[in-house]
């Protein structure tokens, strides 16, 4: 790789130069036995209980931002979406749509932070792909990923939240609007008293910390559309209520401030490190308890309750006093938050 | 979806529009029972055997082109990468990066092309993703597919090529070049004496019909790079020779004629249907003939052997007599021909 140092379109050509930059970059950082078998498809042990699969597209612009960059992002966005459905998250893959002319060591700095992320998380980048376009066809880089999990049977029914019943409680392991902030304040070269961070991390082992010792009803990550996104579609599709109390929802100040003055919501702003768990009432205690245990957990707050009332819908009892219902994001908030 | 014409930036915001794509023109074309709950990830059987595991992303222009478009290719690879290893493949992901302002018929016959490959080739589109970037961030439409499938421990060497010997017969199922030259005359406008149709095909079920049967050495697609791009990463893993015939290597007239215009290779052009095996000597025949009975393998031919000699490189006994090496594709014969 060092005669080159930006991408050519022989970089995608599948042919020598492919070749050197899997071999050179890729495998240099990703390395583990099924990518080293560079064979049409990462061959792993399958195992009982079910499979669980996820892809996400990244076209985060811009590519980095404190807190993260578009390779971190897209490996803690896949091994998330798994998580959320209760799997333990195994293997991903990572195909690459690369401009001409990109630079090779920006893409070096990419795909060291995705090796570190994955290696964080327990996971291996076992299959990959790169395409060149031409200068012009693609803003700079776009990352796709892919997911492979395991689910135990007995957590098969948090995906569909068949067991969500009035009276549960509803826990976000943070503050909301963290990321989508972060990003704006990157773009619009915002000065912040204290600097917004992107949450980006990967949720597997906070998650795991609860699946292996309580119930969970349902769980989902709310990401583009945000927390309220995320609860609209749970009441729509489990045909029940949803309250949720906006002084118990854990909102940075300065992001609140931000959304203010840009006239955004920060419930409709992306996340990229934040779960919604559905948990019993019962088990509402202890799993906020175990979860503030945890590094990506400090802030962890029940936010409000699942109703027979208002069944579909979600109400927001304000901090003034009022009600508003939450639907889901109605166009777009931020383009290219993930 | 009637009321939108064009893909907005909403339509990738993870909210309202992003729900009505999904609902009203993904879900109507890959149904199926793990898509339509609409999780983070979809929830398969595991089974017995080893997990093969895939991706590859498609940003092939133009999106239509004679035999195919982006959405066939798309399906048909990741069918293909999955195949060749030895496994059945099952369940694929779909992750849609859009331009703003891409119009939503062609979309709708991308999409339903993928569908009518999927299901002609039995396996399911079980997760998706879609990302819109401002018009002039992305040239029109990229999908990166990514692949499950399940392999029987007993053709868990394939891949790796471990039983490659000295003697074994090297096929091909059909002529090559198809694809590569397809794209080049749609792109040039080319007019053909007779019209040269892209390859692109799903081969799960033509190298089933072999690995049941017979003894499979090695298998892989000759997509980017070609079949002479195979053959040179075959010869350098496996540290033996190969020599290959060039009268023996099926190839139409036409597209030799358009590859001398061009100064093109067709051993070096994309194909997107054609796979080299690697079979023992003495079952070479009658493969051979399994293959000519598939609609997919009419055109099979034995092409060339491995050799103790010349280890690591392949030798091409030329029409005139001549001998050559083969090595890989060195700089982009023909970008974005997938």
């Amino acid at each position: 790789m060092e005669q080159y140092k930006y991408i050519r379109m022989g970089h995608g050509s599948g042919g020598k130069l492919t070749h050197d930059l899997v071999t050179d970059l890729f495998l240099k950082y990703f390395d583990n036995e099924m990518l080293r078998q560079q064979g049409d498809a990462a061959l792993a042990p399958a195992g009982a209980g079910k499979l669980a699969f996820s892809t996400d597209g990244y076209v985060v612009d811009p590519l980095f931002f404190p807190g993260g960059d578009i390779g971190s992002l897209a490996v803690s966005g896949t091994v998330n979406d798994l998580a959320v459905t209760g799997a333990v998250p195994h293997y991903l893959s990572a195909a690459f749509i690369l401009e001409e002319g990109f630079a090779i060591d920006e893409l070096e700095k990419i795909v060291r932070s995705m090796a570190d992320t994955a290696r964080n998380a327990g996971v291996q980048i076992v299959a990959g792909d790169t395409k060149v376009v031409n200068k012009g066809k693609c803003d700079k880089l776009f990352i796709t990923t892919a997911g492979v999990g395991l689910l135990e049977e007995r957590l098969a029914h948090i995906a569909g939240g068949s067991r969500v019943q009035p009276g549960d409680r509803i826990i976000i392991n943070g503050f909301a609007g963290d990321h989508g902030i972060a990003i704006l304040g990157e773009r619009e070269s915002l000065k912040f008293s204290s600097p917004i961070v992107s949450d980006a991390a990967c949720l597997n082992d906070l998650i795991a910390g609860v699946t292996n010792h309580y119930d969970i009803h349902f769980m989902r990550d709310a990401t583009r559309g945000g927390l309220a996104t995320v609860l609209a579609e749970l009441a729509e599709t489990r045909k029940m209520g949803v309250t949720v109390h906006e002084e118990a929802i854990p909102v940075r100040e300065e992001v609140k401030g931000i959304c203010e003055v840009f006239g955004y919501d920060p419930l409709y702003m992306a996340n990229e490190g934040k779960v919604v768990m559905v948990v019993p009432e019962d088990q509402a205690g202890d799993i906020l308890a175990g979860l503030q245990n945890h590094p990506l957990g400090r802030d962890s707050a029940v936010i409000g309750s699942v109703t027979e009332k208002h069944a579909g819908s979600v109400i927001l009892n304000t901090e003034i006093g009022g009600q508003r219902f939450l639907d889901m994001l109605a166009g777009e908030q931020l383009p290219r938050i993930c």
